[in-house]
């Protein structure tokens, strides 16, 4: 590891446990409201071994736990855990770019709305502490200094 | 596509693009300032295949593009392209999920600071156009009505 530039990059180490295609719609379905095995297959279109597998991947990662159904059954809910739930900003973020760049201007699509008063929420933006907004080159990674 | 509900999904669209973890690492290299095809591979240990085939798809999908080396040499460099720099909201959510969430309190890690004060920038979180920040349980998606 102490060779790998990556061990100490946590976009690296991120995307380690959650950087496929398959594990962010599913947690993209879980912050719709998706629970059951059943569900994510429907809405997935998955094979059962390999939705199996990515759940179980999300459980060791710590990003979903299983729970008693809520309804009573003998199924098992899939909840994301709070270290799920903080990959909220991270699905927001994928979905803007999405609209941002890969739809024509008036192409029908999803989109996320508050609950409250039913408007598109603010653009996600890089800014620094006094809130000013950050282009990436007025930024710079800077590594440890041990490694 | 009309039976499938992920076609209206930017998120779905989004990671069609990029949602794999060697491209995402390409992309947050290209935000370092790497340019070079035998750069990329030093810093990320990807196969020479391997990492032809991901910078190949970066330039369809229009996050890359080529050009001239700066040096003036025969090479090319591969710059991000203006779709391609809108991914830096979702490298900085991905480095602040995995600095929240996957190092222990003291793990040494590289840093994101600002160029003009050295500071880390403010944590991203999704807000509503008003500036109040939002829990996913205060949103929800709408799909298109017409597929």
């Amino acid at each position: 590891m102490h060779d790998d530039p990556n061990a100490t990059c946590p976009v690296a180490r991120a995307l380690d446990l959650i950087g496929d295609r398959w594990s962010l719609l599913i947690v993209r379905d879980a912050f719709d409201g998706v629970r059951r095995f059943s569900d994510f297959q429907r809405s997935l279109g998955m094979s059962r071994s390999m939705l199996s597998q990515r759940l179980q991947a999300l459980l060791d990662a710590g990003v979903l736990a299983q729970q008693p159904a809520a309804d009573g059954s003998r199924y098992h809910d899939y909840v994301l855990t709070p270290q799920g739930q903080g990959l909220f900003t991270l699905v927001v973020a994928l979905r803007q770019w999405g609209e941002d760049f890969l739809f024509a201007e008036h192409e029908p699509r999803s989109q996320l709305l508050t609950l409250a008063d039913g408007q598109p929420l603010a653009p996600l933006l890089p800014r620094d502490r006094e809130g000013r907004v950050l282009a990436a080159t007025a930024t710079h990674v800077v590594k440890p200094a041990t490694r």
